[in-house]
């Protein structure tokens, strides 16, 4: 099968796993490297496959990018419209879409970087908004206009604390250099990324809730 | 007088507003542009001023973006030091701190990236954290305990909180692209940059204050 990205996808036995290193190493490269440019090459070194089973298996480096976003996004997609269904309380389903997020970019903090190169090309642009970004943005829309009817919530713009979530989770990616000059921290390891997710969480679920939540 | 990082300073007739047209030309160019990629010919066809007088003023384009950074925080970072002593309550104290360096960054969206970017030089980045990131991070994280010890606040780290800050301002800048995308708006106009500057106050201040403040 063939999607309007060019992505190959195939059930064949050993080739999911081919498929899977691969996106694996670019993970990999981007994560420690800092950077998301990563070269077919080093790719291949990575994963230890050949840089042609790029071309097999997702036709361009540019549709592997847009296979590796929907990769590293769409399950927590999926988790987003669970939650627009359940009946559970609107302050728990937000607190959940948020983290889910924030956990995302904390395990890819290259993700945001790499979503925003991508949308400097139209089509794959559209590939991504329609599939990743919109319903991202939507769920979480839905989700905050349930918890200010409800009594909940501050009445913010959804939008805006959409942006303001990315831009506080992007910054983890671009934001190193900074911590290492102002406050003399060489890496943020794991523990200071969970507790800097932990941080956005919290701040952003007080930040909205009202003083007196409905009973 | 020449500084370390080789500034000019004149009070000569003329010369200070020269000084500031180079300046502000830079500000125009990196603010309508949506990058800090700016050539000395771009500068003086936006100035209308010699690009010699770069030279003669900054020493190095280097020295004239220092110069530009510290131009823009520092009135504020004067302010800052001031609410230290003040006997104000601390709730407004940390509004009017990170009121003032989100108002900062919303009038220079392409700061966080040009602070980036000087400092990948050592020695630009020593200048940058000691006139500008560390005093700002300083009188942030003595607000903060401030207002923890007097019972206001949430005992939130002000690493953390003044890092998740910038993040969110930084993201007005390097964002747009997804604003147009995933939202369909063209620009991020002034009435929305304000919206945006108060969403992330307000989110900040009441994520962090406690239920019941202290009297």
């Amino acid at each position: 099968m063939v999607s309007r990205a060019g992505r190959k996808t195939d059930a064949g036995f050993g080739k999911q796993s081919s498929r899977d290193a691969l996106l694996q190493a670019v993970k990999n490269l981007m994560t420690r490297g800092g950077t998301i440019d990563v070269s077919l090459s080093d790719i291949a070194q990575e994963s230890g496959l050949n840089s042609a089973l790029i071309k097999y298996y997702f036709g361009t480096k540019q549709g592997m990018m847009i296979a590796l976003v929907e990769d590293v996004v769409l399950a927590d997609i999926a988790q987003l419209h669970h939650l627009l269904e359940s009946d559970a309380n609107p302050v728990e389903k937000l607190r959940s879409q948020i983290g889910a997020i924030v956990n995302v970019y904390f395990r890819n903090p290259y993700l945001n970087r790499l979503v925003n190169k991508l949308f400097e090309d139209p089509e794959s642009a559209e590939i991504l908004a329609e599939r990743v970004s919109r319903p991202m943005a939507a769920v979480q829309r839905a989700l905050i206009e349930q918890g200010v009817e409800q009594g909940y919530f501050r009445n913010v713009d959804p939008m805006l604390l959409y942006f303001m979530v990315l831009g506080a989770c992007d910054h983890l990616f671009f934001g190193q250099r900074m911590l290492k000059v102002t406050f003399g921290l060489d890496i943020m390891d794991e523990q200071l990324r969970k507790s800097y997710a932990n941080t956005i969480l919290d701040l952003v679920m007080n930040g909205i809730l009202l003083p007196k939540p409905a009973a």
